[in-house]
């Protein structure tokens, strides 16, 4: 594959499945099972290739990291609870909560489909991409979905001091007759912790309002942010309120743990946030009316008709197109730390 | 009940079961059936009882107007249609939400509790109150609950020129061990439409950020974002894209109307949106783990602890031991006004 004219110097591409197969391998060798490896470098890569760069390769060394650490066991194998016609729980056995998922997947579908409405409550599970590859899929096979997932304490409660919440992220997807799903993916922080950690890298500043320093003073600077400090909530009370909603349903409603109550100081190198996830899978078929993917169509002729130029989850589908016809551009020296993670 | 000191010159007092009768008389002599009064004369004295005063007896001017304009059925009889294990749905003929949601509340509890979720699908019904008192009577249960009602298109998408979702708020409830349930209930417009009815009347000026005029320019004047303005999503694109799932939920998975399907316009006066509403409760006792109710609490402490001082729903639970001590507060003439609708 050559390389297009307005890519960075030191950039290469690799096809989807060259990434999957380099990434399946750095988690292999980095401590997780060959099912695990399947999986995560699945999910990583899907964020690479649809530009989701906060989720994709970019959290390599976090997973490496947290993997040496001990602190998530990379072998887990998720014990699936049928517990009633519409509930099903998944213990991660402290491992990824993206295996927990597939392993509860089917029969999630199956409730979903028999009862209408089907919830997965996923606890002991550590949660480290982005959320909406978790929904995304439901809505391809016509199903609507919504997830929660509570993360680690660094978000101040609006009205509050101190950080409490975690970035806490919703996302949803919804069928569409005439495209791509309906997806959104979005931190009830007023910022996703990755973007954060991005800016600081770059040495950029960050927009006013998202975030305190370690003094709980108003700060632009990503690290002053990463350093002691915290994130604000999007959206005032109101985004507060949502990312409490979120720990009662992905901690609460799971069995897993609250975005503060996990203690990782005795692994050094510990990333990920070991706490819950909830997902709630709604069979349209069952309601009144018309067919739902010709009706959320309908809201999508209007949000255009209304001068919407962009949907959510248009930028990652377009960029999803780009990557799988021109392959995913990586820069070289990262490519390069992920094939040296890989074994060489 | 003499009137307390503070109490403005002109107000009277009424204790709730007074008010309960007195809306219940104003609802029958203007067209609702005995049972749709009951429903909608407590749901609105509660409003005015917890202090939610743009639910409250500001709309009774309103629904009268509604209803003598024939848009909506105020002697309506919901039909209630039991369609899977988890999946209830209600046609409110034309009548309001709240008797539809009164209607298939048994049947949706039973679903709940022996699913461990159930969602019930509200269709071609009108919501013209607040939406936590759809949701608080389950936490009182120790349930779980989540609603979702569209209304009418007065908020510009993000990124685009023009109105068309409706204020869509989402109202939750969750159980709590050591005291009122976790409510909220949340416009995901920048500010609930009630409200600015209220600053029009008062002669207030709103925020920065809030709408714009007919002109689809910023502004602050109430006035000027009801003659032909519109209002703003709160939190950019993240409230915007919720306020898309609230259309896609309450609409489209209901079989009801989006907000900007209806056409009131032969019959002035109407005043109720014509759509849907989504109810999804979840029975936590299927949860692994401690007690819901006490993994709530647990993380109330949490909250006051990093100095949280007021909880989603604690001034309204506040307003209602207040008002069920020392009575309800209205302004003389209003009452009058009540009076004087009430037949009396």
């Amino acid at each position: 594959m050559t390389a297009s004219p307005e890519m960075a110097v030191g950039s290469q591409t690799l096809d989807f499945d060259s990434l999957v197969v380099l990434l399946e391998q750095v988690f292999q060798r980095n401590g997780t099972s060959a099912e695990v490896a399947a999986i995560l470098a699945r999910n990583c890569a899907g964020a690479e290739r649809d530009g989701a760069h906060s989720h994709g390769v970019f959290r390599i060394p976090g997973y490496v990291s947290t993997l040496a650490s001990g602190w998530v066991n990379g072998k887990a194998v998720p014990v699936v609870e049928d517990v009633a016609s519409g509930f099903v729980r998944v213990d991660a056995g402290n491992g990824f909560a993206q295996p927990a998922l597939a392993a509860a997947r089917d029969l999630l579908v199956h409730k979903a489909r028999s009862a209408g409405i089907a919830v997965l409550a996923i606890r002991n599970s550590h949660h480290f991409a982005a959320l909406w590859p978790d929904v995304e899929p439901f809505a391809n096979e016509g199903l609507v979905a919504l997830s929660v997932v509570n993360s680690m304490t660094c978000v101040v409660p609006h009205g509050a001091d101190r950080p409490l919440f975690g970035t806490n992220p919703i996302a949803f997807a919804a069928p569409r007759a005439g495209g791509e799903p309906l997806v959104f993916d979005l931190a009830t922080s007023a910022i996703a912790h990755g973007d954060v950690q991005i800016a600081a890298r770059k040495g950029e500043r960050l927009p006013v309002g998202m975030g305190v320093d370690s003094l709980g003073q108003p700060t632009q600077d990503p690290k002053a942010i990463l350093e002691g400090g915290a994130l604000l909530p999007f959206g005032g009370h109101k985004g507060s309120a949502l990312s409490m909603m979120v720990e009662l349903l992905a901690a609460a409603l799971t069995g897993g743990n609250f975005s503060f109550e996990f203690d990782w100081s005795n692994h050094q190198g510990a990333k990920t946030p070991w706490t819950g996830q909830l997902l709630i899978v709604i069979d349209p078929s069952k309601a009144a009316g018309q067919g739902f993917a010709e009706r959320s169509e309908e809201l999508v002729r209007q949000m255009h008709g209304v001068g919407l130029k962009r949907l959510p989850g248009d930028r990652r589908h377009q960029q999803r197109a780009r990557s799988l016809e021109q392959g995913i551009e990586l820069d070289g020296q990262v490519l390069a730390e992920l094939r040296e993670l890989a074994g060489g």
